[in-house]
């Protein structure tokens, strides 16, 4: 029996919001139950040192949680003057998902930056932040369409996210945090809308686990991910 | 004419949220129209070491701006290892400002952190955080009482903060960002709840300003902080 | 009754001493009374980023303290680290000071940065510092005229400052030590020499201020400030 | 064909060299061909703050490269004044990848510190780091056995790891550099001695990679992965 | 000749002001010629935690000079965030200079901490800085004897230093800037009122260096210093 | 008697292996008994930015010591988000020690960057450290005159460095860590093959040290520099 009373392989509901704040050229509130996330994309007509001149875009992100998103207030990490290595972690997967599913030649020589701030935490940020950031990158990218920067979009195949994991020895979907901090397996898993995998990052937090029950994981996070990108289009059609 | 099209003394539409999220001990979102600011206050059962063994207990403010609050996207200062100079300005005077109206040795030997996260920005975001902050702080002294841990609330009297100016040779409350980038004077302004001043801080950005100007702008912020605290009350009675 | 036995509207003896280090540009030992600030004004013939190529110079401030400037030894800056906000507070207060009776357009594309170090300190560095500093940024304001670099000066004006604050009821004028760490309100007022506010900074270290307390601080400022220019004009004249 | 002609499913030449170096407790070289890390592992009678009075101990990682252990000189991190986000991804895999064989309880309140250091490189170099560091990890448990300071080991099995990947359309075990850099897909994988994963970290470094895909290389995987555990068997032995 | 046109074997004007600041416990201005450094001693009742519980005492020394100390203007290393490698070794220098005359054992569980801070640089300000140094750590020993907290002096000897260096072929004593940027050989010697080295730091900035250079170098060094410690002494008589 | 039964004149078993990484344009391991340190010559077609466009090149040095190279594990400096003192100091030496034998203007607008890394501690790391460095930087520069790059060498004598010391009495010549450690002086000599002198720095750890005694050692130095300069020479012939 999961805490929340759901299914295995159900997600918690799940919204997202466009257009939540008013100056980012893309910006997504993206609710995976009681995980929230503000993510907004900035388009910046520049690239990185490392790529001036290569006639190719980037698209990178940054990632951050409010100090009292969480049940006990964390260290505000530009008091401390560094990101934790889990910042840097979760942002860097962030970016190279979305980059995954954009061709930065045909972005041209601009970046997109993605910010996902979380302003509450209930598990599965990084995977609700994916999922959020994919429809503000969109948006972005239309609006450069709109102003004809681009004539068509360098965005190629939807991308998406979810954690999955073996919670009291059981396979669920969408880990909220009471399942996330006691599981013994925690997998999050990124894939196209064509259902190929992005990325895969399981961890053996407890036991160490067997190829059968990362099949079934894998399982569980295909049928998520496909929900997750029905969503996004729901709400790029609206 | 102001570009709000206000009447002088006219505040933005002002709304205070309470629980606006979950797991903090106080949790406002206060909009001062476009102007957004997440405010928590998040108990700690310690005081910071200056103050070990003291008697008495702490109020303290951190502040931030998520990186597309702003109308171009600022460097998130976590990325960048330090706060700015302002960033530290605004959590000193919004920590000075509430210490003003609590009785610290009635709080006990426990901190008050209060966190305002800007996750929009049109201009006031200090006075905007220090009016929504004293709110979650009152949410957080009547849950250490609700809880046993208090007996009364060391909380002598409401504080609120609006800016004032002149734009366009004309005095005008409460700035938003248009009118805040084209000032000639600016100055924020922090009152009790008995009409007594807590801080004015007020710079000349263009001209020099006379004493008459000066006067004008403590009128106009007078009337203002009165209609603020009236605000926090009805929030509160709710 | 004040410690110093001076009337509350009685500046401690000031002494304004030019050409105190002999590299700067512009160098003043301002002392008021025990507080002792090496002003120093560097001329650099470029701007910051922020200003190339806009046609307009800019002037800037830095403040410190020698770690035994004060009554017990602070921790050295550089050692920590980083400056503290109330650093960067002071520096940045000292920097619009000065900016605000300067015609950045005028001045062309050079930058002046001001070094204010204080030597010893007993209450008031930051208003000692802008009145030391006025003095060297007009003798370095005045070496680019007579090296043909400026054809006239773009310095409109005189500024300075000083602290006002309620102490033990009575509102005097330039505070000391004692009477800074043991008022209720403390002000620091920035005015030019045609009497109009640069800056007002006000606040309440115990109890709120009313209004008629803020007009009797303004009095004394206004009167102080009127000294402090005629003493920097008599250093300047010799 | 692999530039190096290795088969598909062959490793590069693995050398274990216990007592490397004189003063630590464990002292590995491990070398995967060209790519060559010294593992120590240092004793600590200590635990971090986080677990002062818990009854359990901890293992934890840290990792390093010289900066010309690569082709073109990397800046070192040191000079920089912080660790990359790379660096605290790859310490945060050693030490959970080592934890996950540890009874952290039966080692007792004290910490083992792992440092891996690249002193040459040529792909592979955090799993060559996890599986050398293993066996650093196994010498110091047997000094505190020797030492009477331990009744028994608290390792209870072996972990090792081996990079896959998808080169130029065919799945290849232990990828090196010139295959690491120009391949679609590459995967990590932790596993134990009893075949069992700790950590799979898959990235579509170019087209994103189906179901089938990953079955492969999760078979070259596990084939490579048992006979590192049999080379680390081997040099226990020794 | 020499740019000052003194004798190979002329120092510089020296003075030692004592009690220049008044909150330390030793406080002196030293002057070289043109180099002047504020040197200030402060007694702590702690010693750092490397010392404690082990019955003796420490004296250690920090470095800094104003931003415009010197000819064109320096960074502030506060706001740079870090002590240059120039700044950490002189400071490392000075307190070793000044430990190797006190018997710290004697000196009780308590630290004397110099700050040596150059407020006007014409060459060898850590010569002068630890000439200086001496001369307020006495005053503050000897504060502490009157206090009855000593009951005798834990200082053994004398200590001072002075720069000698090849000048166009010319071995001089006591550099200036002019000397100290045009020099081949540059050499900081230490040495106690018995004639015995402390320290001696020889640098060949441009040609190598012989060994009867070097004898040379000494021999002015040694007569250099045995007049700094009688003006020294004649300081402290005073 | 010394701790490892050697002569006083007697240097440890020296080896200086090239070639030892592949990456690097010079690569050697030194070891002066049980001190080893991997020494890289990277050769970059850039300068430093106070060197540009001045037509001559640069050779800089940079020290670090693996966490566990030395008895006790010392914290990783990059882990700590900054070098040192000692550590600046060090590879400040490096680098002016091996500039001092080179022809800057005829090494051309490159810099060679020297990497000393310490894997095992004994004692006297600097002075094995710029034995070795020396030797890679021949390497890189053979290099460089065999692709055409440079016409003639500009390395115009070796340079070679030894630690000597006071220990228990008796001057003595390279300190391992027993006598380092117990020293009462401690003198570090680097000498070209010419028999010059380009750094002499000599510290009193316990009792200062008088004329004659700095002979004894500088007689010393002299002998065992001669030695390591002849085991350069047959190195390079190797």
């Amino acid at each position: 029996m999961r805490p929340s009373h759901r299914q295995p392989a159900q997600l918690r509901p799940v919204r997202i919001t466009r257009r939540y704040t008013r100056h980012a050229e893309g910006s997504v509130l993206v609710e995976f139950g009681d995980t929230k996330v503000i993510c907004t994309a900035s388009v910046e007509e520049t690239v990185p040192p490392f790529l001036k001149g290569k006639g190719q875009g980037w698209v990178t992100a940054e990632y951050g949680m409010l100090p009292r998103s969480t049940n006990s207030r964390m260290r505000r990490e530009s008091a401390q003057g560094k990101q934790s290595g889990r910042t840097q972690e979760i942002q860097r997967l962030i970016g190279r998902s979305l980059r995954a599913v954009v061709d930065l030649a045909a972005l041209g020589e601009r970046q997109i930056v993605i910010d996902c701030d979380v302003i509450q935490a209930d598990g599965g940020t990084r995977t609700a932040s994916i999922t959020g950031a994919f429809v503000a990158l969109v948006d972005a990218v239309n609006g450069l369409i709109a102003a004809g920067k681009l004539g068509a979009s360098p965005i190629r195949d939807h991308v998406a996210a979810v954690s999955v994991g073996v919670f009291r020895g059981e396979p669920v979907l969408d880990l909220d945090y009471p399942e996330d901090s006691d599981c013994d397996t925690d997998m999050n898993v990124v894939m196209t809308g064509a259902g190929r995998f992005v990325e895969i990052q399981g961890t053996a937090e407890g036991e160490a686990f067997s190829r059968d029950e990362m099949n079934a994981l894998l399982d569980l996070a295909e049928a998520g991910i496909a929900q997750l990108i029905s969503l996004q289009k729901q709400a790029l059609a609206t």
